[in-house]
């Protein structure tokens, strides 16, 4: 492997510590201050949230250009295209070289991919892969079961939106940023920030795929609403219970009652609403010592994200 | 065409009303009410934004599956394709055909379109238009100019972002959803939503092409993070003002200043940051008659979006 494979051999049959990897708001390369004028017309310097363009190649294939904050593009490609269906969990990578020069990210197969076959013998709709990945994705997804054992206690939900709230993370520093973190209980194991919200679930599955952990008894929040998408991504990575503090859709909400996804939203502070997969909530919090949500952890500023 | 031109032969040498389309929250077809329970284990009702896919064909080609509301799908269809560069401004369109059963839309030209024509000659990377996308948009953007002369007052810009936000909107109703307005002057024109932020901006671009709308002297506001993408879109459309309650990317600012946008961001109440083509904003305003933004203007829950 052309880079450090973190938390190899991690020890996950006991509660792994928190916070394996979390956002490092000081990282002088994903903030930039930047000089502007307020309603005043004052001059004021602004911290700014970095975002460069990185383009991503499977064996010779480009595939895509992603507008990321460039912390961890190893996992963004991995997560990226297991997400998309170009590489399976089964495919043997030989190697991901970041060129932060470049700013390109090639991942390298063992042989060549189905999705390059396909390519080659141009059975994909040639132009767009979107087009035709969207029915490849929903075939996919029907296929997805999900481990109907899995719980989620109220009083880890709790603890998990606290905690998140409380870490340091880019969204406090510049803002303009999407989060996304694995769980595990009442612990958050991975943080990861990113300028696109799907930049950031797929820098999870990156990590998840190259550490080999299994998302069985795994729960998945995000500050991003709770789309078809969102929804689709989730299962595909085979974890059973997803949470976001932001709203619905109602695709969303049907394809999470079709695949036994638990679904969980608008969960701020003491409050939540879960509208699918409700049989894995354990209620052994009592809701009501629970404060109401401070106004400081609101997110600033802007609807429902993406 | 197949569906009705609205507004056509618009005065606009005149300040048009305002709010020539606005957002429908009563429209059944928009939201859904679904059953769930809420954080005490009762059962509760919520309304949901409804999200479809729609899928878009030029002429023959089939292009993209869109996550969408389905309230506008012609205008989305159009706008996507204008600023995707698959279309121009020249290109003849005969029809735009809208299948509400099969959730597809096709939009026909005259002749075989510039972009269907590198396909066939495989002059694009076969596999992913997405990923030679970026250079083209690249390149158009950097011949993008925009006119100097436009102005914004802040007068006008406190009195968008109350009529903004005080306008009936999904978002209100049902969460989970992106809006962007064009306007001119203090008046809101066109306040589209949709699940997809990109999505409501190119649906404005849609009505905007099909009506013949000059947008020399407009003013665009999105409730989404002033990245890179959405600088970008706001140039090739060619409207010299953007305005986000939400935060910047540096990339963002950076593509601004390059091409001479003027970039106003944070929004809110009575304040705001500007970060390029400061030059446009007219203080006639005295901000500190102005009110903070009261709580309940604050968009629910999330981060600022995408």
């Amino acid at each position: 492997m052309e880079f450090t494979t973190r938390h190899q051999g991690l020890d996950m049959d006991s509660l792994p510590p928190e916070f394996l990897i979390t956002p490092n708001p000081d990282d002088p390369r994903l903030t930039e201050m930047v000089q502007g004028i307020d309603q005043t017309g004052a001059a004021i310097d602004t911290a700014v949230t970095v975002e460069r363009p990185l383009t991503l190649y499977l064996n010779g294939q480009e595939i895509v250009t992603m507008m990321t904050i460039l912390d961890y593009p190893e996992y963004l490609a991995l997560g990226y295209l297991l997400n998309q269906n170009m590489l399976r969990q089964d495919d043997q990578i030989t190697a991901i070289q970041y060129d932060e020069e470049l700013e390109v990210v090639v991942v390298r197969t063992e042989c060549r991919t189905d999705f390059e076959e396909k390519l080659k013998k141009k059975t994909l709709t040639s132009g767009c892969a979107q087009g035709t990945a969207f029915g490849d994705v929903m075939e996919k997804f029907e296929k997805v079961t999900l481990p109907r054992e899995a719980r989620i206690r109220t009083s880890w939900l709790y603890a998990l939106t606290h905690k998140i709230n409380t870490a340091p993370s880019l969204y406090l520093t510049a803002g303009a940023i999407h989060g996304c973190v694995l769980a595990q209980e009442d612990h958050p194991l991975v943080y990861m920030e990113d300028v696109g919200r799907h930049n950031a679930v797929d820098k999870i599955a990156g990590w998840m795929f190259q550490n080999n952990i299994s998302p069985d008894d795994k729960i998945f929040y995000t500050t991003g609403r709770l789309t078809s998408e969102m929804v689709i991504k989730t299962a595909q990575m085979g974890i059973p219970i997803l949470v976001s503090r932001s709203g619905f859709t109602a695709w969303g909400v049907q394809l999470a009652r079709q695949i036994g996804l638990t679904l969980i939203g608008r969960a701020r502070g003491r409050r939540f609403i879960a509208l699918a997969g409700q049989e894995r909530i354990v209620f052994d919090a009592d809701w009501r010592q629970h404060a109401e949500e401070e106004h400081k952890h609101r997110r600033k500023g802007a609807r429902d994200d993406d």
